[in-house]
């Protein structure tokens, strides 16, 4: 029985594995964490909205019910492509064909100083030590007599106006405003700012202009402050320097404004271009290794002229198409190349305000949020995680409230 | 206006806090979390029944319906009795009244061995903590060859006969028996050995001989071994030593067999007795300050002849009772001492059983299962709290399923 080898339990693997199981092939599941981790609410639990749980899942409750499919808990830490196995640290695993969805991390672009002081939103851990530090940072501010210090503490710069710094914007500024000013009656909240900043000009730009328009005024109603055509490029613990002269004194930097390959890329030997990504041919596999498949943010196939986005719609469709290659010539049946089927995009800002794009037509404010709610529900995996989400958002829509307001380490930031 | 502090927010401190707010005193809450933690669930946070979240309340939630009350998030490291103040990390706080509820930590009588090895739950972090740990088990379980050594690593030792002890090791049966048995098909569940060891001659000691024997044989029936009349004595990472010779090979020993009250107690500079305790008078107060009280865990006062309980409802009754003391003195109204009213103890075991015991009545099976399962929801604070944890019940009870199987620090165990 020949054997493929899925690396990244992300929407690439999961798709692939779902749609090799049964099929009379061997799959073996590696991921360095026991879940899938549904990255686009991340941002909720930052924003004490989700408690982490609902949004990962166990991949051995999804192994279950894939047939000749079985879970090892490993990290990758490199492969012998001639020989075809991979090195890991659960031993060498040896594989037929090899499937790598190993996702991305967020580029700095060099930026040391930044890398050092700024949050950023790709790890469960990651999201659950944001919302630490943002309720920290109230306690302190509550302790602190003096109003520049206290000012600093209760500024929160977003770099990025992607759909993930539009996203969190929103959910900070609604959190501060509807729950935060209850809770800490000490703080006046309209000392609390809340910064985007783009170095384009204009948010979102994957969307139409008027999308753009609609997310930046309702930002702006909502009280973030826009700033456009600038780019952070420093950062200590207590300030954010922008285009090299500005010095903004906020102790919360969250960087959105860049993601790059996975080292996992390096790691395999694979060949490497822009942004780290492993060029890929139309059969979703590597220049003269027609059994190693890549997907996902990871790999970089261009489409009409330019490169596929890194979003997770392009990951589960490359995940179904490299599994369906790989059956296809088991079978000896002929398969067409990989081409991305777009459906569209959203964001969401706010209560009841999200913009979305699909198939030329656009949608702003209610039927766009609603469109958002409802697909987002549609793909977190998992009954229970799908209840717990609804219930924790009807929760947040008719009490205002959010009540993942836990600080977890405390011990780190005294 | 005089000031009230109280340190500590478990259930003494929540009680007093309720029970002063409004009534024209400032109420100062302090404690080193930001929520009130509902212990006596964590060991479901420990099995992957519940998300941490839904066991803790934030206390600035609480305190916003506690008028004259104001939070601070702050260890205590010390007091000036005579000039009454409070020394923490966020500053020095003068009170009038001080209450002090700091509840109690985990005994190991000075053995350093198994202090260093084994598992407890006292903290949040603890439940997770273990949680981990129980599912790197089974991971690393599979992927050894070594039979002896896969036993080991699916050998648990519990260690107390004790309600913590007895609902533990109904709970982790019931997670390798029913969950994790279809997550590791490659694991003989047979294979997973779960020892239950207590230096009596009975589960239960506080409870009526016939519910002991209960427990004792739907333990035995669920595969528990229980072990009567014997004492840990020593611990490795990979072993565990009984009455000074024999060694069973486990990777996880948990711990229940005694508590001691928390090293607040001597930080406050309070006098202690057995197990470090405070000990109060009638009116809950320390002799010869009658502004300090302490309540809870911490306070240790007789009661017929024998020291009252380390128990939640001991807690309650006190931390209301001191609040009552207070607002007498304060009306120069009489109030008469402290006497506990024993409403019973009760212990979950596994699926629709259950011991109970209240006036004199002694309940087991579904009745004391149902009773237990609505007066911990009744307990529990904050309306989606109980709704998550209703929810996760359901779900586990229908589809015996536990959804949070997530290891949340795999780069620690790597």
């Amino acid at each position: 029985m020949k054997r493929v080898v899925i690396v990244g339990m992300g929407f690439g693997g999961v798709r692939a594995a779902r749609e090799l199981a049964g099929q009379g092939l061997e799959i073996v599941l590696v991921d360095r964490n026991n879940y899938h981790l549904f990255q686009p609410l991340l941002y909720q639990v930052a924003t004490a909205g989700l408690e982490q749980e609902s949004i990962a899942y166990p991949v051995r409750a999804m192994a279950r019910s894939w047939p000749g499919s079985r879970f090892i808990l490993a990290e990758v830490s490199g492969a012998d492509l001639d020989a075809r196995q991979l090195q890991t640290s659960a031993g060498d695993i040896p594989y037929d064909y090899l499937i790598v969805g190993g996702g991305s991390v967020t580029n700095y672009f060099g930026n040391e100083a930044v890398a050092r002081h700024a949050f950023d939103l790709k790890k469960l851990a990651d999201a659950e030590q944001l919302r630490n530090h943002i309720l920290w940072s109230c306690e302190k501010a509550v302790a602190e007599s003096n109003p520049e210090r206290r000012r600093a503490l209760m500024t929160f710069v977003i770099v990025g106006g992607g759909p993930t710094g539009v996203e969190f914007a929103g959910a900070l500024i609604e959190l501060v405003h509807y729950v935060l000013s209850k809770d800490y009656p000490e703080l006046p909240a309209r000392e609390a700012r809340i910064m985007l900043i783009e170095a384009a000009d204009r948010l979102l730009l994957a969307m139409p202009e008027k999308l753009s328009a609609y997310s930046a005024r309702k930002l702006r109603e909502m009280g973030v402050e826009l700033l456009f055509g600038r780019k952070v490029t420093g950062a200590t613990a207590e300030t954010v320097e922008l285009d090299g002269s500005d010095t903004i004194a906020a102790h919360t930097l969250f960087w959105s404004a860049g993601v790059c390959a996975a080292p996992l890329a390096a790691k395999l030997g694979l060949p490497q271009a822009g942004g780290g990504r492993v060029p890929v041919t139309g059969q979703l596999s590597v220049a003269g290794r027609p059994e190693v498949f890549v997907v996902g943010d990871m790999a970089l196939l261009q489409q009409d002229g330019s490169p596929l986005p890194m979003v997770a719609p392009v990951a589960m469709q490359m995940g179904v198409h490299a599994a369906k290659t790989i059956l296809a010539r088991e079978w000896q049946r002929p398969i067409t190349p990989f081409r991305y089927r777009d459906k569209g995009s959203m964001a969401t800002i706010g209560r009841s305000a999200a913009v979305a794009t699909t198939h030329g037509l656009s949608l702003t404010g209610y039927p766009a949020w609603l469109a958002w709610l409802l697909l987002h529900l549609y793909y977190l995996i998992g009954f229970r995680n799908r209840t717990v989400v609804m219930l924790n958002w009807a929760y947040y829509y008719w009490f205002h409230e959010r009540q993942v307001r836990l600080i977890t380490d405390n011990e780190r930031n005294r």
